[in-house]
């Protein structure tokens, strides 16, 4: 275990901070999460989680590096995190430099999608592969894009956001008054009206939270028709943003995490049909739809891989 | 002039392949153009084409490569052209390595939309960006990206396809059955389609070639209500896909060109409206939406400069 290089990884969530330490592409070991409500500014928060990583430190003196993957838009090169809408304080917070001193270690800062997707290509379902999306699908719908063997970041550092793309231009307006927004039609909360609606039509008055995503994968695995429909239609409006990112980014392979996701063959298999049927051969042929490997761990995961990555450590072994 | 490589650009287009020699991004020569349809097979065109080239390097000896952009998929490394749909016999034609042994002259073969975007990249509006999005409106819509100073070709080299993207999931089945394709509503046709059942609604009888996207531009410039409508009609049609590859790729430009782009303002202004009505600051602060500087020249341009490139010569001076 000596020689390999281990690191701290941060997934910065909009309720709580969760700190892991990785060693191989395993979390060895998770601290306390510490919780974002309880702290009115940045600078005590930060304080509090760097007295975490050095708590981890004198355990695990092998620490090479520090990722952190944060819930909202990060200057990537100067780790510069531009606003976080949940947390208190959090505007314009240069959190690469405040962390790279308390702590003299190489700090790396981004996006938690594109950690997510970071795992995924480099400790997941996508290792080895060149050209990926990554999508996650929760409350929120985040995604992560790798091609020619590089994540896309953008002018801005700010690519990457599926979830923000739209499925219908005459579609609601989005949190961007981006209109048909994906993230607005198979969301959980999407998901859940959309099941309770069609519940309702059908005659079944069903608790809206009898509707959620969980429920209707058990209802649909007992045949309940209706959950059945449920997943397909969810299944046909992913695949419209899904066949978007093939026809222009022509991946090898497509992979799907988060909570939605644990439908399993309930969301997969309509969504190869969807999906398949609307691509030429020219860019189905090799294309694989995978179920992401990583589950609430990907964020650890992919900021402490990254980090080693950026401190010029080879992760790919 | 001597010591500046020329190179041959070949536009094959459906029904005519154009051929033109380029001199530091200008053509200081076009031949004839050859008749496509007036050829059975593959092979005796591929003859007809290497005759002109030949004729083109007795005058120009310091033609130092060859590039072709094709209206098809290709497979960018071996030059193999998958399948035409408008012109006979070419199926699985290794176009690169047949022309590179009739002339002893490196040859790149690739996508017509992508040479497009490769001459606004290099030698047009899109000099010295390094992401960028290129669209052409035609009868068809074509697309070129280009991510962290790269053109994006994807695993399959079939990447870019802009006009196959969807802008409604609910729409009728695009060319590939890819529903609400982009192309199915801003295509020529389909805007000439559109003006057409707006004038006759408005109980303005109107033959179909008066409703052309030129003539839509010359009425609306005399102020017709209608005419002006469809433009922001199909500016908004095109801000949903455009707009799309802003949340996917995060550009500094974003470059159109096409026929129907002549309509400039018409369609600039309110396409710029509706797409940063659509985006977050940190995706439009530096977003600049840019008319393509190259017309029906930009196929042999961005050929030819490929071509160069590929073979070894600097071409971003």
């Amino acid at each position: 275990m000596s020689d390999v290089p281990l690191a701290i990884g941060i997934d910065f969530g909009g309720t709580s901070v969760k700190t892991g330490v990785l060693y191989r592409g395993n979390i060895i070991e998770e601290s306390p999460r510490i919780d974002t409500q309880e702290f009115e500014a940045a600078a005590p928060l930060i304080f509090r989680i760097n007295e975490t990583i050095t708590e981890l430190r004198e355990k695990h003196p092998k620490i090479e590096a520090i990722g952190v993957g944060m819930p909202g838009f990060v200057d990537f090169p100067t780790g510069m995190v531009h606003n976080l809408t949940n947390v208190k304080g959090w505007q314009k917070i240069y959190l690469k430099r405040e962390l790279n001193q308390l702590t003299n270690l190489p700090v790396t800062v981004e996006n938690d999608a594109n950690c997510m997707a970071y795992a995924e290509w480099k400790r997941g379902a996508g290792r080895g592969l060149h050209h990926l999306v990554a999508i996650t699908l929760g409350t929120g719908v985040g995604g992560g894009l790798v091609v020619d063997g590089r994540m896309v970041r953008g002018a801005n550092f700010v690519a990457g956001e599926l979830g923000q793309s739209s499925i219908d231009y005459q579609g609601p307006d989005g949190a961007y008054g981006n209109r048909g927004s994906l993230e607005d039609y198979v969301g959980n909360q999407q998901i859940t009206d959309l099941a309770h609606a069609a519940y309702t039509k059908a005659g079944q008055e069903k608790e809206r939270s009898e509707c959620e995503p969980a429920h209707l994968t058990t209802l649909a695995l007992q045949g309940d028709l209706i959950a059945l429909a449920i997943w397909d239609q969810v299944a046909k409006m992913l695949s419209t943003a899904l066949m978007n990112c093939c026809w222009l980014l022509n991946p090898e392979a497509i992979i799907i995490g988060g909570g939605v996701a644990k439908a399993g063959p309930l969301l997969f298999q309509p969504l190869e049909k969807h999906l398949r049927a609307q691509l030429s051969p020219a860019f189905k042929e090799n294309l694989r739809i995978l179920p992401a490997r990583f589950g609430n761990e990907a964020g650890i995961v992919g900021a402490a891989t990254l980090a080693l990555e950026e401190a010029g450590f080879n992760v790919d072994d």
